[in-house]
C-alpha cells in the first residue's frame, strides 16, 4: 500500500547479492516512518520482540528472513538449528512464526551448505510474495460481505448507506506485507467505490488501533474515526456498526481465535447486538493440532512497561515517553485473549468464508485438517 | 478514607461563618495531591465539567456546595433559579446532581434570602452526611457478598482463597464524599480481615481505574493489580476474577445501569462466564421516571483530548501531556454506555442488595417508586 503516496511493502530486501532486509519500524510510527535495517539473525529477533515488526503475518515473514540472517553468518546444522529455535521463542502466541520457520527448515537442510543461503534468501520472498497473495485474496472474499451490507443498506433506503466496520488492533497492511488480513475487504471496498468508515479501537496497551491502524488508513484516505476500547460496545447497542472484521494470531482447528486481547470483549457485544463478528484468518494462522483455544494456546505475558508508559508528542513538538502511574503499582499484561468459536459469524481466508467449525475449516482446507489431524 | 495516613473526606468546607469550599482536585492524582478551593458558583462549575470532582455522588454534593457559593453572592430567586440551571447543565448524565439539587432548592425557595446562605450550607453538608451513612451502608451489604464467595472458596480447600474482585473506572471513597460505592464493599471486607484483590480497569480515555483507583486502594493499603480495558474478559475466562462491582451513573427503575463506557463490555463477559456482576446503586443515583436506559439516558460526548492526549510523569520527573495521534485524526469520545439489567446479579443499595428489576427495586425503595411513576 501507499506512504506518502508511494507504493511500499512492510518487508523488503536491500541492493545486492547477499542482501540486508529492510523493515518499517513500527515502534516509531505514527510520529516518524523510518526505515530499520536487519543484517542479523539478533537484528530480526530483536525486531520481532520489541515489536518493529507485529502482526501474524509479518511475524512469520521477518522470522523467515531472520533464518536467512542466520546462514550468512553460520550455514551449518547446528547454526540452522539454533536459529530456529531462537527465533521460534521470540514471540509464543502467533503460530505462523512456527509455519514459516518450519515451511524453510528442512528443504533448507537437506542442501548442502553452501546453496543454503541463496536459498532461504528465495524461499523468505516467496513466503513474502504467498503473504501477498493471501490477503489479496481474504479482500476479495471479505469486499463480498461488506458489498452485502451495502447493499442492504441502500434497499432499506438508508439515507447514509455507508458501512461501519469496526476494528481491533492492526490486522492491515504493516501486519501483514500488503493488503492486511482484516483491512484487506476495507482496502478493497474502498477501491471499489463502495463507501466505507471503520471505527479504529485504540487496542490498549501499545496503542495498533491509535498509532497504526488510523496511520495506514490515513495513508489510503479510507474514513475513520479512533475510539477507546471501552466505547465500541456502546456505539453497537446504538447501532453504529454494520460489522466487525478482526485479525488472528492463532486460529484453532476448531474456528476458536486467539487475538489481540479485548478481541472477545467485542465479539460478546456483537453477538448480543446481532452485529456480524468476522475474523480474518489466512491458513498459516490456522493450527490444525489444537481444537481447545483457551485450554491449549499460550497466551504471552508482556512486560509491565506497556501498560505504566506511553508515547506521545508534547506540545513543544518532541516525542516523549510519560508513565501513567507510579512503579510500585502491580500491573498484569496479557497480550491475547481466545474467542470461542461460537461467537463468529465467519472466517475469511484466502480460499473463501466460512463457517468457525472444524467441519467448514476442513472442506475448505481439506488437506491441511488431515495433516493436523495426524499431529494431534 | 486515609491519605498518607490522615483521615480525610472528599469535599469538606474551609473555616468561617461563609465558609469556601475544598476539594481535592482528581486531575492532579495520583502525580500530586493538591486541594483545591472553590469560592465562586463558576468554581463549582469549572470542577464538574473539568472533573477536579467526578463521580456521581460527589457531583451531586458539588452542586449542592455550588448552590451555596452561589446564593452568597446572589440569593434572589432568579440567582437561585440561574445557578441551579447552570450546574445541571455541567454534566448531563449523572442523575445525583438533579437530586442534590431538586432536594434543595425547593427548600431554599421557600425561605427569605437573608436565610438561604446558612441554610443551603447546612442542606449541602447534610447531602454529604447523608452520602457518607449510604456508602457505609452499601459498604456493609457488599461485605456480605464478598465474604460468601470467601466462605465458598475455604469450603472448596481453594489452597488461596483470597477474593479477587473487578472493578471499572473510580467508584471508590474520592467518588463520594466517604468510603465510595463499589469500592466501599472493598474496604469494608479489607477492615473485616478477608483477604481481597482488585483487578482495576484502567478505565480509557480518562484513565480513572489507572489514576484514582489504584491511588486510594494504594492509600488504604488493599492489594491490586492495574489491567487494561481490554483484558477483563480474558481473566474471567481463566477463572481469576470472583464478582464484578461498579459503580452507575444512572440507574432506571427497571435496573438499567448507565455508568463509564465499558461497563456493558465486563457485564457481557462476566455474564459469559458465570462471574457475578453487582452494581453499588445508592438510591440518589435511581432514576424512577426511566425504565429504558438505552433508550433514555442522554450519553455525554466528551472532548477528543481526552482520547489524543495523556498526562504522566517523564523519565526526568517532570508532568507533561503528550498527544498519541495527529490532530486530523477523528474521534469519537462517548463517556458512558448502558448495560441491560439482565446482565446485572444485583443492585447493592443502602437498604440492602436487590435483583436489577423494577418489582425489586419497588420493594425496597416503595415510596421512591411510586413517586417516580407519577411523574412518568
Amino acid at each position: 500500500m501507499d506512504v506518502g503516496g508511494k507504493h511500499y511493502h512492510s518487508i523488503w530486501v536491500g541492493p545486492g547479492e547477499t542482501p540486508h532486509v529492510n523493515i518499517i519500524d513500527q515502534t516509531l510510527l505514527p510520529h516518524k516512518f523510518v526505515v530499520a535495517e536487519l543484517h542479523t539473525l539478533e537484528d530480526a529477533i530483536r525486531a520481532i520482540f520489541d515489536m518493529q515488526v507485529r502482526g501474524a503475518p509479518l511475524i512469520g515473514a521477518t522470522g523467515a528472513f531472520g533464518l536467512y540472517l542466520a546462514l550468512k553468518v553460520a550455514p551449518s546444522d547446528e547454526g540452522l538449528t539454533s536459529a530456529y529455535n531462537q527465533l521460534l521463542a521470540s514471540r509464543p502466541t502467533a503460530v505462523n512464526l512456527r509455519w514459516a520457520l518450519d515451511k524453510i527448515k528442512a528443504p533448507l537442510m537437506a542442501l548442502p551448505e553452501d546453496k543454503r543461503v541463496s536459498m532461504a534468501l528465495q524461499m523468505a520472498s516467496e513466503i513474502c510474495a504467498t503473504d501477498v497473495e493471501m490477503c489479496a485474496a481474504m479482500g476479495e472474499h471479505g469486499l463480498r460481505i461488506i458489498a452485502a451490507l451495502h447493499a442492504s443498506k441502500c434497499q432499506r433506503g438508508d439515507e447514509n448507506p455507508v458501512v461501519n466496520i469496526l476494528t481491533h488492533c492492526n490486522a492491515g497492511w504493516i501486519a501483514t506485507v500488503d493488503w492486511g488480513t482484516a483491512l484487506a475487504p476495507v482496502y478493497k471496498a474502498h477501491a471499489a467505490g463502495i463507501p466505507v468508515h471503520v471505527w479504529v479501537d485504540e487496542t490498549r496497551p501499545r496503542n495498533q488501533g491509535a498509532y497504526l491502524t488510523t496511520w495506514e488508513l490515513d495513508q489510503q484516505g479510507v474514513p475513520h474515526t479512533l475510539i477507546v476500547d471501552n466505547a465500541g460496545g456502546h456505539l453497537m447497542q446504538k447501532g453504529l456498526v454494520d460489522v466487525c472484521i478482526v485479525g488472528t494470531d492463532r486460529t484453532t482447528g476448531s474456528g476458536d481465535v486467539c487475538n489481540k486481547i479485548g478481541t472477545y470483549l467485542k465479539a460478546l457485544a456483537a453477538f448480543d447486538n446481532g452485529v456480524p463478528f468476522y475474523v480474518a484468518a489466512p491458513s498459516p494462522s490456522i493450527d490444525w493440532t489444537i481444537s481447545d483455544g483457551l485450554a491449549d494456546i499460550p497466551i504471552e505475558q508482556r512486560s509491565r512497561d506497556e501498560v505504566s508508559q506511553l508515547n506521545g508528542i508534547t506540545s513543544s513538538g518532541i516525542q516523549e515517553t510519560v508513565q501513567i502511574v507510579p512503579d510500585h503499582i502491580q500491573i498484569r499484561n496479557d497480550a491475547f485473549d481466545t474467542t470461542p468459536a461460537k461467537f463468529i459469524t465467519g472466517l475469511i481466508t484466502e480460499r473463501g468464508v466460512c463457517g468457525a467449525s472444524k467441519a467448514e475449516l476442513a472442506s475448505l482446507f481439506p488437506e491441511l485438517a488431515s495433516a493436523g489431524a495426524s499431529l494431534q
